[in-house]
């Protein structure tokens, strides 16, 4: 309770957070990390050519971003071959996800997504007052089948599916995706989060027409692109329901330098090819280093690995816990049976050194 | 009508877009503008130390923004005299008005604003299903007391005003708006928009508690600091309703240079004394433009000035058009009788030249 009276669907809501950042956690234990690998962030870093646009759009930071984000809108379209008007840019793909549980769920509808899923999503569902709706993962995967019937039974709006999946880093063929999309009700829109596609084998892509009614897919500069503080996330869609965001969204809220730098690392796909090279070394570390130590790595599509650490959820907090007292930021997944697991993001050697040293007493710690 | 069945709020809002940037009127006219005087932007620049500290903050952008803005709130409670709980972070004080209607506001409940006011709150409004309230502008003032006497007639949740006021520059005396307090209903919060704080006398900044619980107020990193693309706006307030933020927001919506960039302008105060000389130099120079084209430019507490052209709002919206013809972006109040006035930001003395030297021709062309 406060002295406030806040509107109904905000007054019952928690003041949780979906994630505490390792800024927080690095005040909370008093020192810096060692390693920062638990935000799936690319410490491989963002192109020079982006680097470099960025710090030329500082000087003209004084302009507002361009609110239709045209040079990097046109852009992305000529990259994804689909029409300016099938591209939504905003703050990250959080600030989208946001924006459409808003456009397309009024309080009390359905939305289905897995339980151990991207949490920021359901954050949103109930921020808007949806009612959210959880099938399980199968064999460490979102199950398109469980979450189509879910769709059924409840009417659902949206069916969130990322893939590949995090926190799990398995994915799916594209075609299961399209699959998927034959089988959904009329009602249901599909939420796909492609965040991580970049790292994804080409056949984890599904083929959809933007103008396909049934799905709006999600892109990020966060992950590949190495740019998840510059906040530039995209949607891909129909032009009608890209159209519908202008109804809603802050239309000056993109910053300028970020549009600058996601345009330039747009632009640079070798360094894409460069970072999906050192990304996949490190995932094969990973995966070493959790052998070395008794562990399973998990196979991932993605620029992290979960590391089944062969007990229950509880052991893998412990190691989780071990972890961050000796200065390794990691994260895991919050619900059984994946919780089984920790989930380290891929970075640069050297962190993935201080991880290699810290894990064999992290697990001794975790008894 | 769209293919796509959105939730009754958003498929009752009309697709507009509350301001068209500049970038798309450049497109529209086939050539850049030679003045970008329309935005209310800051031309002269942010502090040197703030570019250096943003171009830094390019090569760190593949880590995520704090989510909890430790450094620039703790600072900035330090530049308030206040604590760090009473400052919320956020994209720009438009995000930050879209999550206070949100979070503020049930569907059908009323909000006052004044007629001619910030569009972009309104666009909030009833974006969340809010209905508006209007009073009309007093001597091109808002008017704190038409804006009380409509929130007790209509128990208005909140109550928009800004001091001083955009479009037209005026300012009421801090005194007045605690004295406006006192006169608000309890069922009423004030929502007082000091985006142009800093070029204001400092009688106009009135002395209120941050944890009274009548009103939050928003500041900027847009206007005097320079950073408009930078999208970093607070809100200051008690530290229950700041909390509140917590409940919606999008946590790690806020880009990590801008973070880093805004910190270092709040510690460069030299830059900002001499913005706010250089904002002084430039108001009265647009002044005498406009007295040597017999028109009377009104007295302003901001980064721009409102010119009286004397006649209609058809005739300032023709001289508007001129101006775009000429190459000069500059923008006008929407609303009679402040409509006979053009709204033309300070900016170097080069693009002050180009509008002196078009607006002879733009009121020729107007007739």
């Amino acid at each position: 309770m406060t002295r406030f009276r806040f509107a109904p669907i905000p007054a019952a809501l928690p003041a949780t957070v979906p994630f505490t950042g390792p800024e927080t956690l690095e005040a909370r234990r008093g020192a810096p990390f060692r390693a920062r690998l638990g935000a799936n962030e690319n410490g491989f870093g963002p192109s020079p050519l982006a680097i470099a646009a960025m710090a030329r759009a500082a000087s003209e930071v004084w302009k507002y971003g361009d609110p239709d984000s045209h040079d990097l809108r046109h852009a992305l379209a000529r990259h994804h071959g689909t029409a300016p008007e099938n591209i939504m840019l905003g703050e990250g793909i959080d600030g989208l996800l946001g924006l459409l549980v808003r456009l397309m769920v009024a309080p009390g509808q359905g939305v289905v997504t897995s339980d151990g899923a991207y949490p920021t999503f359901n954050y949103h569902v109930a921020g808007f007052g949806g009612v959210l709706h959880k099938v399980p993962y199968l064999d460490d995967a979102e199950d398109p089948s469980a979450l189509t019937r879910a769709a059924r039974e409840t009417g659902a709006r949206l069916v969130y599916l990322a893939n590949p999946d995090n926190p799990m880093g398995s994915w799916h063929p594209g075609t299961r995706i399209t699959a998927m999309l034959d089988d959904l009700p009329a009602s249901s829109l599909l939420v796909l989060d492609e965040a991580y596609a970049e790292f994804a084998p080409d056949d984890a892509i599904p083929r959809i027409d933007p103008e396909d009614a049934r799905a709006i897919r999600f892109r990020t500069f966060s992950k590949a692109y190495a740019m998840a503080g510059a906040r530039v996330g995209y949607a891909i869609g129909p032009a009608e329901l890209i159209a519908g965001f202008d109804r809603i969204r802050n239309h000056f809220g993109l910053n300028r330098i970020g549009q600058a730098g996601a345009l330039a690392a747009l632009e640079d796909q070798d360094w894409l090819a460069h970072i999906r090279a050192q990304v996949a070394h490190a995932r094969t570390r990973i995966g070493a280093i959790a052998q070395e130590n008794g562990l399973t790595p998990l196979p991932s599509a993605t620029n992290f690995v979960a590391i089944d650490c062969g007990r229950d959820g509880a052991h893998a907090r412990r190691v989780l816990a071990a972890l961050d007292a000796e200065g390794i930021f990691a994260r895991m997944p919050g619900v059984a049976p994946m919780d089984r697991c920790i989930r380290v993001s891929c970075g640069p050697g050297a962190e993935l050194d201080a991880f290699a040293e810290a894990l064999p007493r992290a697990l001794k710690a975790a008894g």
